[in-house]
């Protein structure tokens, strides 16, 4: 069967290498055969799976430097109808690809302003004296680096591959346990939560009824209660009226539990809207590899 | 006196007319002469703060639509003795700018990716067949459009009188009730929280001493048990490991209130480290203009 997998492009950024690693261990483990399918933004990944476009996408989520990639969380919270089955965590290793012979001859670092702010101390330590520009193609920049040899680009390491170009530097940035955590999401269907899966994560957001004291407490007073622990708690703006959030939560267990069932449904009884995003397991690429 | 005042540069943007506002409103309310001081980002802001550079910032906490602004998250937490003095809550109403005759004239919008994520549904109906380019530099931009009348660009109505550029429409974004919240952020003293001040804000950050079941929600219920009300609740990477997380809360209630400050010495014994940035009160530019 031929599955075909949404991701934000262009070709050489992380989420393309992210669903270069799901789809090898996809072949690896089963029959299935992928194509991917790279979408120009992150909403436009997800929508091709509602639309039917795509029947997985597979998005950034978190990075542990920057946080929540809130166009993710606002896109889950928009689209109805999308499970995640699966977290990938895969380590970002930023790379300062160029023509140039050596670090002292190159003038100007370009890249995606989170990427500079990445390598800000590498960059400060190796390349004092040059100019950083933040742009927001590194794919266009990439092209303009062989004719410029004073030019550099920070970017990842499939991006040079695929560019054909020189790598200078490798794993510059100053942190090095950086890493990425992706989700690849599927169609909702029927079936969900019929059956007991006893998977790590669920996900999931809501918006309160009132906007009282203590109403968010009271809601994860809930799993506090039974022990279950709460990895990841973010607020989104309903983009409603400034002070007005939503809030996205993981807990460690499985939403078909019979008592995580109970739980969601006294949650449900303070929130205004309550979506589960689904119960999966987390691997990292570095075990699938 | 003469005060100098930080924020994020250059002329023409957000941060700018919120510092303007703030400027005239001292101009009115006291004797105080203030100069503004651009810099190059909210971290360098906040940081001649700390360097005695210039004895105010003013920087961008948090948009209605956009969420927290993460970069002045993570400085206010990096750098030591920072107090927040003041919220400024500004409208943001952007513009479309143009030498263009009329609309349909309009081959490409340049503007920063937020700004046009904010206006996409007004871009979809008025010019649907633009192509759309992000831009980190506005200010580039606007430079280009005097000779390039086939260009637009999306900024702040000041950008346009100070480039002299002609306005084709105003208030283009999606949400009209779109606004950011700004801090004024001071140098610490050895005074504060020494006066009862009776503010209505204050914002503080922790992190966990364990990542345990309950933690997070057991530092929480301290607030919800006096019936202080948590405006806001914002997770940030630790930038350790992922899944480690610091919180930034804003109550309703003063910092300096005898209830609060044992309230505060209660949740010390759960965080390993306390940042409390001040207590202050919330001002509408659209009630000092």
């Amino acid at each position: 069967m031929n599955l075909s997998i949404a991701h934000l492009g262009p070709s050489g950024n992380y989420s393309e290498q992210a669903a270069l690693f799901y789809v090898n261990w996809l072949t690896k483990t089963c029959e299935n055969q992928a194509i991917l399918c790279p979408y120009p933004s992150i909403a436009q990944s997800l929508k091709a799976v509602v639309q039917g476009k795509a029947m997985q996408a597979i998005v950034p989520a978190e990075n542990s430097i920057e946080g929540s990639v809130t166009m993710t969380m606002d896109t889950m919270w928009q689209l109805d109808s999308l499970r995640i089955e699966l977290a990938l965590i895969m380590p970002i290793v930023h790379v300062l690809i160029s023509c140039a012979s050596s670090l002292d001859t190159i003038q100007t670092v370009y890249s995606h302003p989170q990427a500079l702010a990445q390598c800000q101390g590498w960059l400060e330590s190796f390349l004092p004296s040059v100019q950083l520009i933040p742009t927001n193609s590194t794919t266009e920049v990439l092209e303009r680096l062989e004719i410029d040899s004073c030019a550099a680009a920070i970017s990842s390491q499939r991006a040079a591959q695929l560019y054909n170009l020189p790598i200078l530097a490798a794993g510059i940035n100053d942190h090095p346990d950086n890493c990425t955590r992706f989700w690849v999401v599927r169609g909702n269907t029927s079936q969900d939560f019929q059956f007991v899966s006893n998977k790590k994560h669920t996900s999931l957001a809501f918006s309160l009824r009132a906007n009282k004291p203590g109403a968010l407490v009271k809601a994860l007073e809930i799993f506090a209660a039974l022990n279950v622990n709460m990895s990841r708690i973010e607020s989104r703006p309903t983009k409603r009226s400034l002070g007005e959030y939503l809030f996205f939560i993981d807990i460690e267990a499985d939403a078909s539990n019979q008592i995580i069932q109970s739980a969601l449904q006294e949650l449900s009884t303070y929130t205004e809207v309550l979506k589960i995003f689904g119960s999966y397991d987390a691997v990292s690429t570095r075990d699938i590899s």
